[in-house]
Order: C-alpha cells, then sequence, then structure tokens
C-alpha cells in the first residue's frame, strides 16, 4: 500500500521501518529532517519535507510526541486539510482523550477516517514487530489498515468504533505501570529501613509474585540506582498521569491513587528527577523517609 | 527430626503435611482439634490436645492467624515457658513487626531461638511444597531447621539474623498486592467509563505488561465478578495493610499509597464486603464514580 | 474617572454598583444584555452591546466567568486590540496562572497596563464594597487605578509586580476554603458514626476552634444539609482546585492534600452534586462511609 | 466536694488549681511528685505519694498524658480495685475511644461511674477556667459533677450518655486542627513558589476568610518560622490522628485527609521535627517542593 509516516522518534522509526521492510511505499516526514532522511538511505523510505506530502496515499500513520506536536502539524498546521480524499488516519501517539475525541471529529466533517493505535512496548519491541496495540475506529478503517498494523504488532486489541477508547484504555496502562513502580519504591523503601537491601527485596518481589516486565525492568533500575538515561522518562509518566487523571475527571471517575502518583511525581521533578527514569520515583520515598540521613 | 506444629489452617495444614510426608516426627495442635485429628488419622502425625506437648522436641513451627493468636498461645498461654530447652520456634505467621520484636526478645530471655519464615503462596502451592520462604534468625538456628524449610519452600530467601526483617518484607508483599488491586480496580474503571468492558481491559493488561500471579488471580475475579468466596479476604487485606503501616511508622516511612489503601478497604467494609475476596476494591472504584446510576 | 465594566454576574454587577456609586462614569457590557441594562436604568450605568464600546476610557475592569469566557472575549474576540491606547486592564476574575501571564505579556505587547485584583467575598460582601483584593501588577498602574479598587474593597493587598501572583493566591485561599470543607465534612461524620449528631458537632466547632467565615457558613450548610442553592457551586470548586493543582504543577509544588480534594469533589460530581454548594462534600464522606445504609 | 486529681502536667496543673481556688478539698497525684507538692505548697491542695490515696471521696479527676500513662495506672496499676465506692471518674485526657470504652466497661463493672470530659484549649486558657469542655457519661454523674467542670470551663458541651463519644469528638477536633494546618503549609509553599512571602499569605488568610484561632497561632509560628518550643508537638500531632484513625477505622469511617496528615506528620518526624510543634508541617511542604534549593 501506499502510505505516510510522521513522526520519526525511536518508536515511530522502527514502526515505520517495519511497513517499509513488509514492502509498502512509504513516505516519511519528520520536523527534524535528519530521520526521515536515514530512513530513505537506509532501507528506501521516501523522505519529504513537509507533512503534507506525507499525507498522500491510503493511509497515514502519526506518531507524534504528545498532544502539542499533534495539534501543531494536524490542526494549527492545517495537515488535516492536506490530506488525499478517502485516506484513513492511524493515530499511534499517546495523546489525551479530548485530543482524539477532537481529531475524530475534525476528521469525519472532512469525509476521512480516524483511528486510534497506541501501542505498548518500547523501541526494541517495536523493531521486533512485536507491540501490543490497542485498535479502535470504524470497523471498515480498521480492515483497511489491519495488514499495516499486523507488521508493527504481536497483537491487535479491538476497543470498538469509538477512537477516544483506545486512548483511554492506553492512559489506565501508563497509569498502571507508574503505580506499580510507585509500590515498589515504597514498599523498598520499608524493607530497607528495616535493613533489607534494595536489591535483595526487588529480587524476591520480581521473581515470585510480580515476575512481570513492568517490575522487573523498573525493578532493575532501581536496585542498581540507574536512573539515566531515562527508558521511560519521568516528565513523560507524569504528563501521562495527568492525561489519565483528565480523561478521569471528563468521565467523573475518581482516581485516588492516580493523585498520589501525580504528587510523587511533582515531588521528584522539584528535587532534580528531570532527565531521569520513571524508577527516580524511589528516590522520592527515600528522601521522604530520610532514609540517607539515618544511615549517619 | 521430631517437630511440632501449632496452627492448622488452610496453611498450616499444608506445610505440616509435608513435614509428615518427608518422614519427620511431628506433633500437631490446633485450637479446633478436628483439623489436628484428621491430620492424624490421614498422614500419622500425632494430635494433641494442648499446645505445651507440641512444645516438645528439636523445633516448634507456629502458623497461627494473627498477632492476637500467636499472643494468646506464646505470651499469656504461657508456651514461651512450656518449650523444651535449646528448641527453636520457627513462626511462619504473618505477625507484626512489634510483636516480632517482642517475640525474639522472650526467646532470647529463656535460651530459646526465633526465626522469622513467612511465606508468600496459597493453600495449594503450600500443599504442594512450593511456597517462597523469608527466613529470617540466628544463623545457627536457621541452618538447623532449613532441611525442614526445604520440604516446604520452593525457595528459601535469606533476611538477616533480625527475625522482624522477615516481617517487615512479608508486610511490604502484601502491601504490594494490594496496591497491584487497587490499581487495576481504579483502572478499569476508567476503562469501563469510556465503554470498554472490564474483561478486555484485563485481559489486555494481565496478558501483557502484568502478566503475572497477582494481576491475573485478582484480575480474574474482577472481571467475573467473582468476590466470593475470598482467597484474600478483604478484612484480611486490611489488617495486613495496617500491619505494614505500622512497621513504616515505626521506622518513620512515609507511605502515601498504603494510606489509599487503607482508606479504599475501610470504604469496601463499610459497604458490604466483609466476607469478599480483595478484588472487591473493584466495588469500591466502581461505587465512587457512580458506574451503576450511570448506565441507567 | 471614566472606566469601562465588562462580566455583569452577581459579583460583577455588585463591584460596578460602587464604581457608579462613587461618582465614575461607567460604561457596562455583559453577553446577556439585560445585566447590563438594569445597571443602566437603575444607576446610571452606560450599556454598551459589545465589549468594545466598553473598553475606551481610562480603565478597564473585567469580571468574567472563568479562562474560557476571558480568552473569548480577550483573545479569540480581539478585545486586546480595541482597547484605548494607556488604558490599564484591572481583570478581577478568578483565573488561571497560565492564563495570567498570557494577558499580561499580551497586554504589554500592545502598551497596555494589566493588573490582577482578584476578591474574596461573596455577592452581599461585594455590595457593601467591603471586599478583600489581591492587587499585583505594575506600580504605577496600581497607583492609577487605587481609587477606584477603594470603592470595592475594604482592604487592598498588595502581592508585588507580577500580576499572575495574585491569581496564585487567590487559588491558594479558594484551596484552602475546600480543605476546610473537606475537613469539616470526615470531621462529622466520624462524630456521626458514633452517635453525635452533625448540628451539635458543627456549632461546637464553629463556635469555638473554628469560629470564623469559612467553617461558619458551610458548616450550617451542613448541619442543615441545605445544599442547593448553591452559594459557592461544587463545580466550581473542584475547576479552582484543579487551577491551583495547574499552578502547583507549573511551578513543581505538591500539594497532597489538594489532590484528595479534586478526587472528592470528582466523587460528588458523580454522584449527583453537579447543582448543589461546596458543602455537600458532607455528602461524599457520608456515603463512602454508608451511614444511611447503617441506620437502619 | 472532696475530690482527688491524677495528673498533673501544664494542663492538669491548672485544672485542679481551679478546682481548689473554687473552695472544694481537692487531693492531688503526680508521677514526678514536685508538681504535686507545689500545689500543695502553693494552693493548699493535699499531696499525696500514691494514686490511690487521690481515690478517696466523692469525685476523681484524672488528666494523664495517654493511653498508656491512663492504662498504667488504671488498669495495670490496681487503681480501678482502689477508689471508693460510689465514686465519679471524670477521665478529661485525649485518649483512645477504644480504652474509653475499655475503662466504661471496667468502672461499670465495679459499680463505678465513668465521665469522658476531654478539653479543648491551651494552658492558659485552662488558668482562667475558660475550657471548651465536652462532656459524655451517665447523666447522673454528669449531674453530680457539673458543679466542678462549670470551674474549669466556659462551656461544657454536652455529648450523650455513651463516653467515647467525647473522646470520638475530641479526636475529631484535634484532626480538624491538624487539616488546617497542612492546608496553610500547602497553601503558602504555593504562594512562596510565585514568590509571594509566607508572612504576607498568612495574614492575609489569618486577617480575613480564616481569621479563627488554630489557623491564627499556627500561621504566625510558621511565618516566624519558629518552631520550638513546641506548642502542640507534632508527636503528639501524629498521636491523635493516629487516634482518630483508629476510631475511624473502628466504626469503618474512610477518612482520606486524616490519611494525607499522617503521612505527612511521618514525614517531619523522619527529618529533624521530632521536637517542634505542629506548625513544622510547613517545613515537609517546604522541602518537597524543594524551596529553598530553587532560591539559590
Amino acid at each position: 500500500m501506499k502510505v505516510g509516516f510522521i513522526g520519526l522518534g525511536a518508536m515511530g522509526n522502527a514502526m515505520a521501518s517495519n511497513l517499509v521492510a513488509a514492502g509498502h511505499h512509504v513516505t516519511v516526514w519528520n520536523r527534524s529532517a535528519a530521520a526521515a532522511q536515514k530512513l530513505e538511505s537506509l532501507l528506501g523510505a521516501k523522505a519529504v519535507s513537509t507533512p503534507d506530502r506525507a499525507a498522500q496515499g491510503e493511509v497515514l500513520h502519526s506518531m507524534l510526541a504528545n498532544d502539542q506536536a499533534t495539534r501543531e502539524v494536524f490542526l494549527d498546521g492545517g495537515l488535516m486539510d492536506a490530506m488525499d480524499p478517502g485516506m484513513v488516519h492511524v493515530n499511534h501517539a499517546t495523546i489525551s482523550v479530548a485530543l482524539a475525541r477532537q481529531l475524530a471529529e475534525e476528521h469525519a466533517k472532512r469525509g476521512l477516517a480516524y483511528v486510534s493505535a497506541p501501542v505498548f512496548g518500547r523501541p526494541d519491541v517495536a523493531a521486533a514487530g512485536k507491540l501490543n496495540m490497542l485498535v479502535a475506529g470504524a470497523h471498515t478503517a480498521i480492515e483497511k489498515v489491519k495488514p499495516l498494523l499486523e507488521t508493527m504488532a504481536a497483537r491487535l486489541w479491538p476497543m470498538g468504533e469509538q477512537p477516544e477508547r483506545a486512548n483511554a484504555v492506553k492512559l489506565a496502562g501508563n497509569f498502571m505501570i507508574v503505580s506499580a513502580i510507585e509500590s515498589l519504591a515504597e514498599a523498598s523503601v520499608l524493607a530497607r529501613a528495616y535493613g533489607v537491601s534494595a536489591s535483595d527485596f526487588i529480587e524476591l518481589m520480581t521473581s515470585t509474585l510480580f515476575a512481570s516486565p513492568v517490575y522487573q525492568i523498573y525493578g532493575k533500575a532501581m536496585a542498581e540506582e540507574r536512573f539515566t538515561p531515562p527508558g521511560f522518562a519521568l516528565p513523560l509518566g507524569l504528563k501521562d498521569v495527568m492525561l489519565a487523571q483528565d480523561a478521569a475527571q471528563a468521565e467523573k471517575v475518581p482516581m485516588p491513587l492516580a493523585s498520589v502518583l501525580r504528587e510523587s511525581l511533582i515531588e521528584a521533578l522539584a528535587n532534580g528527577a528531570e532527565g531521569m527514569d520513571l524508577a527516580a520515583l524511589a528516590r522520592v520515598a527515600e528522601r521522604r523517609a530520610n532514609l540517607d540521613g539515618r544511615k549517619k
């Protein structure tokens, strides 16, 4: 198929590469041109210098960083009005439920199809084409893009016809990730206050009750006190928790645990974790308990 | 070895059975005699009618329900003073850090060894001899009882010489379990408010990011709205969270997430979850969001 | 002086009336024209049909409902560009810190002065000219408008030269109001669970330790279970708490208590308090404790 | 009347002095004898060396420090069994609801009357005989002691026949005090993050919306950063919040705001506030936001 791909960060790059590798004709655009040119020279994608030139063909994928970038390109930048008639736009980004709703409306007004397809998985998983991909939108549109999505995903998880559902689920999932990390951080500090080492505690938990990727990845980082470079950057974790809170508030859903996460993440940022991984929530728990101070 | 075992609930019964099956001479006592007699008739344990008669031999295991039962038997009931000289007492129960410290002192005063060995695992895991067992106490005492513990456990997790460390870790672990359930409950209600079914959401999460026993077991119960009979009874979950809070407060460790759990659990109990499983935290999240009311 | 006044809700109306009564030439505009015409016929203000016609003279006061209304009139509606050169704009509304910063910039670009002057006080206090008014902005601008502000306020509270400071303080104050109400709600339910009536408890507290307006006003409403018509509407309380949270997050200030308020307010809205006063937080606390259910 | 008074800390001393001054025959006992002897030499009370010698006459007042001291003297120390037949015991201390219930039972068993009469007010208020006193117990017992109570109190607040009700209300009140302080602490830090001084902010709030004793007393301490010597010691504040939580949990009342207070108080203690006033909650809020760090 003839497709466009907009947004070539670590995730977008890996996903677009899989489309190219599967034999599709992929036109790529990225804000900083280097990423697109690299895809062109290495894999044979076609790099273009403006997003509207990628918005031609049957399907447009986008994986922009956040709400702001998505708004700038599609709404303020006018890309919505430059898309080929009949195109399906598949948005893989983690954006707000409110923006997903707005985009769905704007596409509908113009006779374009909009599919939300956010993903769970890190860049290496994306490169392997093994993402878990949530998919929500009109049935016919999804059927059309399914072969493309299957080149990127280990499994597609259908979430119904309203695109924002996939976004709500993605945010709920990221909320659960941050919850798990906060829980592990608080529990570790409790154990440490009784003289048990963080690594002993974390090894126990992540090889028994919590032998799942989230606990193992962030637990390892905590045990090793290795918070840079970030895998999941703490400011992005705060952004996602706040988007989950917004989604919850819009539908009047109290989420007291999300509120605790928000405060801990803000406290982390106030205390030097701007460039760190979410695992640095452990630092917040330590500082509250003054673990360093008491060792002396 | 000649050992005693006190406290034959579902867990204690399975653990004592493994000791018998391994060829040890096990004298058993339980508050209600039936459990002990059953072990005698089925497996050849020796049932006795008072706990002091089980406190003879080399090692005494106990698995009493909680602090109160442990206090009644060992401290108020005088069992401490009836134990054979030189005995090692291995306490498998989930008790408070404060009581663990007190018991360690009382044993030391009498020249008795005290080992804390709380476990992670449900009765079926105990029956299979596959528990994860935390072990803390004097090195020589642990060496002596290790062959016994290995008949019950897939793995022993050494936690140092101070018995209460194992209890702190056990409570930290149970806190993490309840955190996971609350997180799943809040996230599910968010997804449901956007029209995604609980079972779709939970299947997604527990087969991808959170493919670990805790999420799968409680997630399944939530998806099926099956809250009775309880696997982990909600009032016991509250008890354990409060013991974790006590342990944290004693060492001045703030645990804001534990506080959220406490309030949710109390709210559950105020609203009919007395006889339910911890998974009924989903009910609290639903009620707060008035999910039922909005369906009309 | 020749002044304009935009936004004639209950508060704006009372404030504009005081300006007229003090002898100023006041041109008034309101979205729905009736309020402006009433001020014209009763007091001799001059009602105009478009906001730009009120933006002529020396000073423009505005008291629009929220961020959205303020944005629509001043930014999207172009009023910024229609103001007389040299005018001082005094904004009395409770708006976000972010919008206050943006407005300050937009005014500066056009050589206009911008003063933030949000107020504490209900409409009856405004009518009596007894408001407590926070004032932040350029010194010369404030000096110029001081005589006007003094017709409305019992006291002016200078907050420095940066306009958003006054907004941050106003939001901090509203946060404290909602905190007080939540505290009273939780405490009352505790007392009631022990058989003490809400009115006995509230009378005690609000005539001894907490003999201040906030506790007395909301306490009376709680004791009488009188939640409509709202004095301070609960959805506006949530809006203000969320603005306080936004202001806090922008400057990396954790506010765990604000987070609790947010969740309680959302829970209230999910359960029928849309048209009620903030005092209806008492209903949330009651429902959590199932006070009604246990009485049966 | 012939009365005894046990427990002569700052509060008890002031209260007993008023009884003596009103002409009653007061026998006093205190753990450290100096306080009792001082009352004897200055005012003509009769100091005794054991508590049972104060438990003779018509009424026994007690104002011991906490649950532990009360238990030690009345239950473990056997004072319950040494009281004159027909005596009324009036307990002014801030104790747990659980202990109040137990004491009520123990008195009833022995045919003694038990009245709970905890107070609001600091030592200077007690000295002036102007306390607000909550009173709960059997009607006839209260009638009998009323003249004594009126020498100490500005007003008696009847709370019904069950003694623990007065304790629940006292704890609810102390919870509200700590809530007010936490609210002021968080709000001040928000204002400070925007460049407003703590003293400007606090003066505004405590002379307008929150012009009541609690806000004024603790606000002044915060504005002056004067945390020692403590008026209301922070560890006692934590004790009372925890007693309120215990009372709430016993009756299944969720109190999410109390949970936030608990964590903040523990964090304060972990970071050096052991000997400080409750106003030092401001320090916790500051540290979380790293206010000092950002000034640099």
